[in-house]
């Protein structure tokens, strides 16, 4: 069955689901989006794509983010990241600080908050500009000069944005972030603010399943034994305390993001963006939780 | 390249290194094996097999029991096993009370100890002598009756086995074990106890490689589904702490022991078994580690 | 004002409030006493006493026991006991498990379940029959013959407490504990299942009130210095997880137990012994400690 | 005997200790005082005085300054303290985040660093000029105008302040801190580099030895209540995670500051503060302690 065939069927299916979990509502710009909004892109290494749905709207994207900073400090600062950022699941909420204390202020993995953070400051102090080489860098991987931050979401991460100026600071006490707090998370934020669609983000994500190769252009972004450790890294951390859970009924390295968000990799053949803005209660899509089980259930393509 | 000229490669390249890491020393049974004895075996559903080193002395399976457990209780119980215990990874030392505590009783996952005693529980509940019906089923999966408690080992977990005690205590005190503790735990003290080559294991668990199917007989374990969802297990909590590290290093479902034995899953392809008493900090076999390592970089057959 | 006409006093203003609480039921004979019992003794060293209500009838003492173990063990140990068992407040539940893992199995204060056990230990090294021997000690300082366990109720704890169980296996597991478990347990229910009446608990504990010395008889049970410590003891360690409330309310070292007593001290003075089943939240008697408060306010007898 | 031939033994005594314990070193104002230093000063509210040492040489209160402002906010705020902060000890470090997380931003006691923010909170929400009025609030308790802040010591607090920060900003994202974090935490630094000697301190808590009266002045600062409140939440709360041993020890409500001095009452006669910048492992005055000590053995004045 094709590809585009297997996301109809799975649209279909779903339709009575559209707008079930909870949008997330900390910030007015992602409170008010509309929860029956439902889209799901494919796009393979060889080429192929599938689309269904509000394929072309933007969204926040929020902790997907988190893996592209990784990519690009795996890039620039390779086994020195790790130094700085362990890669074990948390077993904890994305955002506890009870770790950091006992671990005396070395992130659990680099797709949770306080690990994002300490990336993006690995960022911080290799670039004049690091929100800008960010979005340059997303820029390449998805082959699209029109991706931006969304200014008033950046600026309401920052307003409510307590808890992570707590964890900022706390890992500063420990030596563990090397500039201005303040700077740091002002980059985080803006990257946490970033419009993209579900198309945009499984062209993005292509280079995970190709060896860390953009399909497109040929460019080898990482090597390909970074490309297979960021896949593990997403498949052990990539959702909130529901890793397990996700990688028992879906099983693909995947990462979401709170504003609905889902980006899975099957290696060597494609990448999957889904995206449906009601969260279930761990923090991960709800619905977009259950067309990517469907997905692997209808194609096979689980990595188990 | 053949995969006996791969293990061949393998062995040459660490033998410098046999006898590194920490051999288990809380009984004297483990203690006193050989620190540089060194075994792998590969089993590959179509039917080639490969060896070298140690592969038929038999060593102490300790935790990898707790695969057969869960696999025998998806049997019996399907989706109620997951009533009693949860599937995420621990973020805490594999005997660690904490989590219990916060979260009432309720393992976090079914590979830790806590909750392949609740795995037992509900194998002591549903048969008459859950102790034979464990070892006959591995039998099964191994094509071997000569396959045995060792009850020396079994004695010497009992004895020192007092924290394993204190969580079955625990867990009761939440009504998460339904039989006596002390009868649940012997059972437990004894699966751990069974004595297995790397040959009986890595034959024992092709039925992971090949969706729930042993390749020899045609014998449908437990629905393929179920066998992707523990191939999911084991690579999310399977490897005590450093679940995280190991999937980035060597990316392959797997389990491993104190007696020094890992197994891991290629899925589609073959189960692999490697013994190395030493262990590093994290509890798993040190060298054994490193020859998955290679064995992946060897052979490209990691699932990212 | 006389302490007759004080008791007097409280009796009548506590009147409407008696039955208020939520009576221990994790045992049938806790859960089946009357709810509006009420009584209030104190006992001077001068002699004087004072009684309000049913003063003489028994309840199960529970950990008010506590005090007279750890008397008895600084008795027959004296500074060795610290070796064994911290004096900080908990800052937890009272059977909290979470502080024994992270602090190595040396439970925070004698005066919590993991602690008493402790002490019930190091007594079960010292005699041949520990659980004789608290009782004698305790029949001594009431001057009273007519003391005896419940054994109804110690089989009923017996039954109930795996939690207890799961606390000295785990402390067995770190070498803290060194007799047997189940024995140091079973000595441990028993005493938790005494009865006393509020008469007996206010004169048994007078020694505290008087430098260690029983003023009956004159005996010195305990140096001055250490009956000091146990009165500090118990007022940071004494309430349970409400021990700064206590304090802040009443201001007098006491100790309470699930059964509704609580017997508190004023040094140099007194001791006072009130009883009503009915718990607060935080395990403590709570018209009991109303009453208290009273006291305190009425005699400015407070040690603040 | 004198309360001044005590104190002049109590020097001669602990002599060859002086120097011992390890000088907080976080800041390099702290970090430079000469360790050999020793005050010790004694006030009775009947007018008796006694000094023996470097008792009018001024050193950094540091968290002393957290009873002043509790006393300031019990004033200003009555019980509406207790609705933003607990009054149980921690059993924790005095800057632990663990705690916070567990309980939603609310911290166990007012005397440990967090709770702390929060009294400052507080009065941030009173008074246009907070650290105006908590210093003029300290010079009418010591009848002394020449007590300032040492900018120097406050600058550097706030230089290696991130922890505080981050407790700081933690909270505010559960709402317990309504004013703006920097504000009060500058607030807060400032009060903690308060500078004043032994005699300053030992005259202005004596109105905590007197029922909230300034014995001088005959001013009623807080209700008798809570001046009895206000030394119990110091005995369980005031000598950071060592409140067991010290009322063990010594047994008088006390509050220690990291610049080595520790302020004593005992209720209904006098106020002590002794200096000796060397700490134990536990943060409290290695000397300091011990003169304590020995003071309460020699004058039989401890409260149990």
């Amino acid at each position: 069955m094709k590809l585009q065939q297997i996301l109809n069927e799975i649209y279909q299916e779903l339709n009575p689901d559209f707008g079930q979990g909870k949008v997330a509502n900390y910030i007015p710009a992602l409170a008010n989006i509309n929860p029956n909004k439902f889209g799901m892109a494919v796009h393979s290494i060889s080429g192929e794509k599938a689309f269904v749905g509000d394929v072309n709207e933007n969204f926040s994207i929020q902790s997907i983010s988190k893996v592209f900073t990784l990519a690009l400090a795996m890039m620039e600062c390779h086994e020195k990241v790790w130094e700085r950022v362990g890669r074990e699941p948390s077993g904890n909420r994305f955002n506890s600080l009870v770790q950091l204390e006992n671990e005396n202020g070395i992130p659990r993995n680099p797709l949770i908050n306080a690990g994002a953070h300490v990336v993006t400051d690995l960022l911080s102090s290799k670039y004049e500009n690091p929100k800008y080489e960010i979005l340059q860098f997303i820029r390449k991987l998805a082959e699209k000069e029109e991706i931006f931050f969304d200014n008033d979401v950046a600026k309401s991460e920052r307003e409510t944005g307590n808890r992570n100026l707590a964890m900022g600071y706390f890992m500063k006490s420990f030596g563990n972030i090397h500039n201005q707090v303040r700077v740091v998370l002002d980059t985080y934020f803006h990257q946490c603010a970033i419009a993209m669609s579900c198309t945009d983000l499984a062209k993005a994500f292509l280079f995970l399943a190709n060896d860390g190769i953009i399909p497109y252009s040929g460019e080898q972004i990482i090597e390909k034994l970074d490309s297979d450790r960021i896949n593990a890294l997403m498949l052990t951390c990539g959702m909130y305390d529901s890793v397990g859970d996700f990688a028992y009924r879906v099983g693909l390295p995947s990462k979401s993001g709170v504003g609905g968000g889902i980006v899975s990799i099957v290696p060597g053949e494609l990448a999957i963006c889904v995206w449906s803005p009601g969260l279930s209660e761990n923090g991960n899509s709800y619905v977009g939780t259950k067309a990517l089980e469907l997905f692997v259930r209808k194609t096979g393509k689980g990595i188990f």
